[in-house]
């Protein structure tokens, strides 16, 4: 059987472009690029639907490469975050990605898997890639960003505690979340409270540390024991153990992150101790695993989306150009039943 | 205190173009193409040396914009998965990174949330920004990739059971995981075994449902209730009450995701019932979060890695441009203690 297409009877053509376009709508190509690009200049609603008309017969579609030349931009952000396989992470990327997506940007998502190094090379493929502007949830307090400096590409600290001179950063208060966590725990009548704390690469001081020290100060108590451990499941686990191990075994942790929370979980589930009953918990973060955790974790909640928007709008949205600032956004005790609430 | 930097002194400048860095390494332009694309043409290791110096030197950065127009390549390429909050997919997001980046390929993210016109709008997004390629974790067996097949954009689709006619796909065998998931709970003793099935907008048959009839017909065993909903925590969550009010009230569940297994356990939990001595319970999908859920979850586990691998080499590696073909990758039983083993 044979069959004819279109193509077998017409002569091969190359892509439409602007210029066909414009003949087919009966405007200048100019006008073309104002309807495609959404400006600079305004076009009349019925001449944007003659060319909107015009793109859509012909099949049309703008090409990206030489837009982004022609504009001078390539309408992409890049983000980089340490560890996707923490949800509050892939929660913050995601939310990014929609931000993004709002103002017609696309997103690079790039993991540095904590590792400096790796950040390192992300930044200078970003600005190899001339995107916008890049979103960086960085491993350091003074990440290096002289690639995207000399590329002139802005850029914009995500969950970041610090005010890097200079910098556009969004972040919480998190002495002040890790405060009302750790005096909730006192609340609950406990008068030795360990800390979990999270470390980096980096290994710098973490205001969740001062907000701990802060809330048993205030209370009269004196320091529990810390145990110190990367930021995740498996630094959970260990730290938790350290805990069960210590001559002066708390009653009550707070965790620096969900992720250790869960591991610490694990370690005292194992070792045949019930939360809250043995031990009270309370984590730092606010992401969907510590909702489905047993028992549910009582946790100080980041707002990642507004975070995720204040980011994007000072990068490539309204605030973008304007001088550096820090974006403090408060954050909320989400009580549930690690803490020994009912 | 007075300090004087370079950009003081020297009058300011704009971009280094491939122009300055062929004056200045004492090649043509051509020349200078070749060193930035590696090709087409070889360069000698000398004059490679003497433009790298130069790039160096003079700080050259090659314009991304104008290689992809010039190359025809944007060397990006386009992923969409339904849910990044659950970290199979998110754990998938980042494997694909990694072999994007192998490949020097940037990956563009973006989340369909399981939304079928969302998948649509980032699919025709895609298109428009000619990335090289899509990878592509639909909703549906058979997803509408016309937007790509008119751009000439290749795909794969990714973690998919079908054998969809004329397309590369990428794979676990999702009947024989789910029997070795179901046998496994007969071996413990089971007669009574349930199913959490996850459903998608599509609602289409899934193998995972027919791997656990196949194996209780294999074991002479009668159709224990079936709990359907969404593939989610939540999902989970809903369908653990559903089976504990079930008037024939199994002794074991085949979850079809490692996150209807973890909102299972919250239900569980919740209702005073202890996993495994009340339950047993088998998983799905192998991710991070089945390690740490009390208890921990035996799992049938996907190959995350290789399939991401699987599906990037196909579409911009070796396998680019070979004849479609469904990559089928085994799947593996862990075992922890969910499932009754010690």
């Amino acid at each position: 059987m044979y069959s004819m297409t279109t193509s077998a009877v017409h002569p091969p053509r190359g892509p439409v472009t602007r210029k066909d376009v414009a003949r087919y709508a009966g405007v200048s190509t100019a006008v073309v690029s104002y309807v495609v690009n959404g400006g600079p200049k305004r076009v009349a609603p019925a001449t944007e639907a003659k060319v909107q008309d015009a793109i859509r017969v012909l099949g049309y579609r703008p090409n990206a490469a030489a837009r982004a030349l022609k504009l001078g931009s390539s309408e992409t952000i890049g983000l980089i975050i340490p560890d996707n396989s923490n949800p509050f992470f892939s929660q913050l990327a995601h939310a990014v990605e929609d931000a993004a997506a709002e103002l017609g940007f696309a997103l690079f998502l790039t993991n540095s898997d904590g590792d400096l190094a790796k950040e390192r090379r992300h930044i200078r493929n970003l600005a190899a890639r001339q995107v916008d502007g890049v979103v960086l949830a960085s491993v350091l307090s003074e990440p290096d960003l002289a690639d995207l400096e000399a590329a002139e590409i802005p850029s914009v600290l995500l969950s970041h505690s610090e005010r890097p001179a200079g910098l556009t950063s969004v972040g919480v208060d998190l002495a002040a979340g890790a405060r009302t966590a750790v005096e909730h725990l006192v609340g609950h009548g406990h008068l030795n409270i360990g800390l979990a704390m999270g470390t980096t690469t980096a290994n710098e001081a973490d205001d969740r540390e001062q907000g701990w020290l802060q809330a048993l100060e205030g209370a009269g108590l004196q320091e529990g024991p810390i145990a110190r451990s990367a930021f995740t499941r498996e630094g959970g686990y260990a730290a938790g153990k350290r805990l069960l191990a210590s001559g002066h075994r708390p009653t009550a942790i707070f965790a620096s992150s969900d992720m250790q929370a869960v591991g610490i979980l694990r370690a005292f589930h194992e070792a045949g101790f019930s939360v809250p009953e043995d031990f009270a918990l309370v984590a730092f973060d606010g992401s969907v695993e510590a909702e489905y955790s047993w028992p549910p974790l009582t946790t100080v909640e980041q707002p990642v989306r507004a975070m995720a928007d204040a980011a994007v709008r000072a990068l490539v949205g309204e605030g973008r150009g304007e001088p550096p600032r820090h974006h403090v956004f408060p954050t909320r005790l989400v009580v549930r039943q690690s803490c020994g609430c009912p």
